[in-house]
């Protein structure tokens, strides 16, 4: 018979943990913009902060938990990815911010649009939770959220209820 | 004179450290699709895990570094965003994976393109490092890096050089 000693459950609780857990990783979502500077200063009001790495009048990075979120030039954007014949439409990606409760998802909205955002839909009980869509001044989606047991956790992570127990 | 204790200086550190480098965060980034069930497929052969949270049919989740990367059907997204008059054209985010070295990161490239990707830009040496584009079987558009100084972590995250320094 064999017995796994601690340190094989703890090896095998890590590499499952890290394989599931975190089989793969995103780091940086990078948003086409218009006008960069014009951009910078709608997430500015809407409280991000540039970091240092940014590079004025080409990059800005946000650092997010975990990832960061870029801003850059849309032409540019098209440039790189050999798409210059294509004018992309904003909507088939949406950007997600879960809140902790439902007042603080209100306020996260509320913010957004004082910053500049527009108002795609306004909060509504949809199955899951509470949920509102707006844009940003280049036409992305945001969504804010308040859905039970999935809140974000202190460090500001969301970890689905299966990743916790492990 | 006041001299900071140090639980003081502790506290300040760490909130001078959540409030700048986790100064917002970013909990769900949501991909429309066309056929729910080919493009968790797609993701399944790239080496994604669907999260036991998925619904069948409906939306799959996949846990990635501290958020969470949804699949859900683009006719859904259009209505609960109140854009069913609009046609989305992917190419304005980009999905950024950076990887640990230009061996890996080829690696990723062509699992993603075995996977049923499609090549938008062959990996091209950029100012910041090597950088290649593809598309999922939705035209999302992913980015393949290896960008010295900003390799992942061994947790999968992205932290910028200034936010290593706190």
């Amino acid at each position: 018979m064999h017995f796994a000693a601690p340190q094989q459950i703890l090896s095998f609780r890590l590499r499952f943990g890290y394989s599931y857990g975190m089989s793969k990783s995103i780091h940086l979502i990078t948003l086409g913009v218009e006008d960069l500077n014009a951009s910078l200063a709608f997430y500015e009001r809407f409280g991000w902060t540039k970091a240092p790495e940014s590079v004025d009048g080409n990059v800005v990075f946000f650092q997010a938990n975990g990832f960061v979120l870029g801003l850059y030039p849309q032409d540019k954007l098209s440039a790189d990815t050999g798409q210059t014949g294509i004018k992309p439409v904003p909507g088939g990606i949406t950007i997600g911010q879960n809140f902790e409760s439902r007042n603080a998802m209100k306020d996260g909205l509320s913010k957004f649009i004082s910053a500049g955002g527009t108002i795609l839909r306004e909060p509504f009980e949809a199955p899951w939770g509470l949920i509102a869509y707006a844009a940003d001044i280049d036409g992305h989606v945001w969504e804010f959220a308040h859905v039970p047991g999935f809140e974000p956790d202190a460090d500001g992570r969301l970890i689905l209820p299966s990743g916790k127990t492990q």
